[in-house]
């Protein structure tokens, strides 16, 4: 194995399929990345079970001497390339077990691992692929990702449930104290319901970041492959059913509120400075109050440290009676935090019902929270 | 208790007052911050025992309306005022036990402490003052206190030694493998021979830094005060004599090398990407080597990972004959990155022995690291 490469080619593959790489695994193989060059490409894989990723480099860049493959150790291969300071970098394989890596000055020699030792990563066939713009699954992912489960009590929730249904896609987040959903009319009629790891979602949103064309997707045995350019994400589905949330979504709502979404952002931001920090006394937890003279207040009661209390004036008229719910100051940021558009409105069904939040001008995506109790 | 103030010029006071409050105590009144509200001025004041900060407001930005003093949670009221948008804050006591803060819309109330629980803070009487311009001191933390011992083993190394004799200041810093040396002429004849704890001068650098007037400086009694602006800064000296640390400075060197400084730095950084990071299996250490070609060669190698070898080329001839020593990565790098001209000179003595690194325009600083023995 032998092969002459430009360093910022070889660096920009390897940012992407280091992504693929385990924080933490049982299986040490599984930090190498594999490296197999042919005759006039080469392909790196990094795989950490949950998601596979696949990167095939070729073209002028890349000048192939001998062919050949190993695993080398991901962390520190990725590390040397980061740091030479040279336009190409010559790598080769010495006695089948050390990777030389020769840049103008600097010679660095890694032991890999043994080959045979790394698990076959099989990748869908991707004949019964469809096409979606890559703009739409960022956005899908900005929007709702982060109202996912982060414990496994309940592992369904700790994805994003895709489900699409003549030309509808609806994506749907929960982890049961809050959810968010948006729907999506796509062009072409494809039909499916998977559960997409949050984890994965979060990677792949970093890889297609500055990518603005279509994903070609497949989705087949319990996995989802998304190949685009010179690049193959793969992962894993969630197993089970996921729950049917319709039902959950009120659709009546005596109380209506708009904002100004930066203006209520800092408002919590403000308040929440003496919310409680501790999990189990009110953790984070706030009240709005809609005053008799038509104002809205936003509290926070912490007896240890001290009160906070904040008033902010609607963008438009408050619509019904005097009210007041409690909920968690960090599920309303999140769920400001989410929307593009700057007026944002809040739609109360009851003091102890669960709150919608949407934007006047997006219908489509809507974010819901459970209140809470206090007194 | 009740003033008024422009929220921007209390919080230029909190944040250096802040810089006194201790990280953990066994004193949770240390946690608060000391409000004396006088007739016209106010002063808050802040001691984690080593450290103790005043400072005095007063001014047009400032309106009385009533005398008093309290203990103010330290972390709530700096976030409180960092995150207020308005002009101007109201700060009240109600009930000699609630701070009651009011901005244009916000409100927020805080618990006070026991302002008989806080110990009185003695600062140094000032009479016997001298002054030294802030940048001499500045330069002297930048360029010397990065090499105190952080252990406290012995508790001595963990400060700066300032020593000034006739007109001759001399700064020393030293964990016993590597030391840090300044000398600087002043125009005043005071002699003084303290050690100023590390954590003391990397505070109050923070303080200083957009400073470049005289500080008016005292010394006694085991502290030293260092007076500006509005600012009084104190802290406690290390007892005891500090070493004499002049024995072990090699005066004679066979073996000179130049340098680029940055690519140094850089050739460093590439090499330790693959130095051991155990601290028991020759932690960080790399190997320099003046070659038979009279090139340098740096080296690291680790039997678990491999080997990283770069060659880096002298600025100018290398005096000296074919030699090698191996030493800790980052001590070589800590002392470059205190350099600012881009070219300095390494002086060897021998394989064995001590060497020094200093810089042709500044003969003013010199740093010394101790080789280590490898096979």
């Amino acid at each position: 194995m032998d092969f002459k490469i430009n360093c910022d080619v070889l660096l920009d593959a390897l940012n992407v399929v280091q992504k693929g790489l385990p924080v933490k695994t049982p299986m040490p193989i599984l930090t190498g990345i594999k490296l197999d060059v042919y005759e006039n490409y080469l392909i790196m894989t990094s795989s950490n079970t949950d998601i596979s990723i696949e990167v095939k480099v070729d073209g002028n860049d890349l000048t192939i001497n001998e062919k050949g493959n190993c695993i080398i150790p991901g962390k520190y291969f990725l590390e040397i390339i980061r740091k030479i300071n040279s336009r190409d970098v010559e790598i080769s394989l010495m006695d089948q077990k050390i990777i030389l890596i020769k840049a103008e000055r600097s010679e660095f020699k890694l032991n890999t691992m043994d080959y045979n030792d790394y698990p076959e990563i099989e990748f869908i066939n991707n004949k019964e692929s469809f096409k979606i713009d890559a703009n739409i699954i960022k956005t899908i992912i900005r929007e709702v990702n982060f109202a996912c489960a982060t414990n496994e009590k309940r592992p369904i929730l700790t994805g994003v449930n895709f489900k699409c249904e003549d030309g509808l896609l609806t994506c749907v987040a929960t982890d049961s104290f809050r959810l968010s959903k948006k729907n999506i009319y796509l062009d072409n009629n494809i039909n499916f319901n998977i559960v997409i790891p949050s984890k994965s979602l979060d990677e792949l949103l970093k890889i297609i970041e500055d990518y603005n064309e279509n994903l070609e997707i497949s989705i087949n045995n319990g996995k989802i492959l998304i190949n685009f350019k010179n690049i193959s994400f793969q992962t894993r589905l969630l197993e089970g059913n996921y729950p049917d949330t319709s039902k959950i979504i009120p659709k009546e709502f005596p109380v209506i509120v708009k904002f100004n979404k930066d203006e209520l952002i800092h408002v919590i931001e403000r308040v929440s400075l003496l919310s409680p920090k501790e999990k189990d006394r009110n953790y984070n937890i706030i009240q709005l109050k809609i005053t008799n003279n038509r104002t809205v207040q936003i509290t926070s009661n912490n007896n240890e440290i001290g009160d906070a209390l904040e008033e902010i004036i609607p963008i438009d008229n408050i619509i019904g009676p005097v009210f007041k719910i409690a909920f968690s100051s960090k599920y309303l940021s999140d769920s400001l935090k989410a929307f593009n558009s700057n007026n944002i409105t809040i739609n109360f069904t009851g003091e102890l019902k669960p709150f919608i939040i949407n934007d006047e001008n997006n219908n489509n995506l809507l974010h819901l929270i459970l209140p809470v109790k206090i007194d």
